[in-house]
């Protein structure tokens, strides 16, 4: 290919990527207020301005363009709240850093509808097929996250011995919670889950 | 009106009061599985054999609908958790009775996908509009139920002192977790919240 062939080919991947990124941002912001169901090549077309056809193109089925909003918002919350909690010191220190970044980022919020998983993991709970069990590894992932960092600190000291996968279950139910609480009004559903987790994390004898 | 007459306006209201039973449980099943965006009259026509026109005469709308299935829900609920709950003592004892009919209630399930709130509560609280609306009068309600037994707990001296909100969202918060977590598979949800709550609701000393 030509030099001018190739420049073609790379504004046409280039626009790709700039409309694909662009859909994804809108379509995540619409499943984190509506949930994914609301996803529609129709309304994105309607919301971002770009061709319908177009959109379609790049996702082909419904189906693709929900799995792709959910791995979207699953960047933003590794970028918003996993990345930046990782310049604290490992364990007790770093879950506390992880609670301090999800807070912003339900709170900012940077998904319009506040936590992209906790809108949708409900919903999803009695379906079968690829969008639940993508929905069901990103939360797998997060208890992990959090699962790793309680481990350690009862390893290293930092916390008296505790049921790991109790503790988990405990922290991520108050963050689902307060998510819905925040979005209703309750401005202090953040400072409820501190106190809380505040009586879990603690010190050794 | 002739006798005749009337039994022929009676049995048009039976039938209308039974064709409207028969839809608003399956209208109720299908918002626990999928959402109450997922009922429409003609999910609600195939599912149950009865015309969608038939359907469409009773409800009106797909938000009269939807309000219905709620209240409906809401039935369910108090028949199957909070009034079978009222043959307990009042306080610790009724808060206990409320989680063990609760965790039959879930378990079951009554709802083919669980909870009905739970289902829906998260979906909908970035919402506006009477369904939203109906959902958090709903939840609203069930604090008040949980709020009412530990306050009258506290005051009998059955336990100790401790701050009713912040408990009430605690619990409810592992409701709804443990709802999602029965759906996808982990059958121990339902004793960890046993665990968790037992070291909330602590005697006087």
């Amino acid at each position: 290919m030509g030099s001018a062939a190739t420049e073609v080919v790379d504004k046409r991947l280039l626009r790709g990527a700039r409309t694909r990124k662009v859909v994804l941002e809108r379509a995540v912001d619409i499943a984190s207020l509506d949930g994914l169901e609301a996803i529609s090549f129709g309304r994105l077309a309607a919301d971002t301005g770009l061709s319908k056809a177009g959109i379609q193109t790049l996702f082909k089925t419904k189906e693709t363009l929900q799995l792709a909003a959910v791995d979207h918002a699953r960047e933003l919350f590794v970028d918003h709240v996993v990345r930046p909690a990782r310049s604290a010191p490992r364990g007790v220190e770093r879950v506390w850093a992880l609670l301090d970044h999800w807070a912003v980022y339900v709170s900012t919020p940077v998904c319009a509808g506040g936590c992209f998983r906790a809108a949708n993991l409900a919903a999803f709970d009695s379906r079968t097929g690829p969008v639940h069990d993508a929905l069901f590894r990103d939360h797998r992932a997060w208890l992990d996250t959090l699962s790793g960092e309680l481990r350690y600190a009862v390893e290293a000291g930092q916390l008296a011995d505790l049921d790991i996968g109790l503790t988990v279950f405990h922290i991520d139910a108050l963050l689902c919670a307060a998510n819905t609480a925040l979005r209703t009004g309750d401005d202090a559903a953040v400072d409820k889950v501190r106190r809380i987790v505040s009586s879990l994390l603690v010190a050794p004898r």
